[in-house]
């Protein structure tokens, strides 16, 4: 555990679902419904620093975030990273784009090109939830 | 093979390595010393539009370029992104990130906070194909 890193002090968002080796949160960001982050558990700081079953195991899991997210949200692309500049502590944004949103079809980090949709879907954290614990058994 | 896809017409880079799935390039950024992509040879969108086994293999190719820049660079950071907002094929940003870059800490596609380092490496290329040659057999 890091002193100064956020995410070995917090859940960092929404607690979706979670495992011995890392948690799925919904981020609580207006500009982009449905912004997901996978986050490792553990203080790690490159996916080469994990050993290799654990690293396909964290790639399973955001590919199955994906995988809701398109079914629920059919956004116009998915945007996946892992950045960790500021926190090198393993996290995979899982990021559903559409083409209205403040930055399409630019990076969400780059200038906004609009105000952008902020659509509100019903009972989405429920509906990720039951859709990643029926998908993640 | 889309019509107006910039992967589907050009390598995307000084071609590193390739097998029947995906290629690895060096692309030609002065400003990110050793910034690779991985680029899927088939034109598909999404990760979870590719077989389950495809998936980790792109992702595991993906994992030794990170290795692989990480023993030849040493970056502060390395970042990962399947983003194709723009260019809807799938490939993999492979970005080494150093604290004295044009952006550092913030994303690459974010405003630039300074003029940024911009050192060359000896012989990178050759460096680099040496090493993914040796740990992709």
């Amino acid at each position: 555990m890091a002193n100064a890193c956020v995410f070995c002090h917090s859940v960092g968002g929404e607690l979706l679902w979670q495992n011995d080796l890392c948690r799925i949160v919904l981020v609580d960001d207006p500009n982009y419904v449905g912004f997901c982050r996978v986050i490792l558990n553990n203080h790690i700081k490159e996916m080469t620093d994990l050993n290799p079953t654990n690293r396909i195991k964290v790639m399973q899991i955001t590919f199955v975030v994906e995988q809701v997210l398109r079914e629920i949200l059919q956004p116009t692309k998915i945007n996946l990273a892992s950045l960790g500049n500021k926190t090198p502590h393993i996290h995979w944004h899982v990021i559903p784009r559409f083409e209205d949103d403040m930055n399409f079809p630019e990076a969400i980090w780059s200038a906004e090109v609009r105000s952008g949709n902020k659509p509100k879907i019903d009972g989405l954290f429920n509906r990720l939830q039951a859709k990643l614990a029926e998908a993640l058994v």
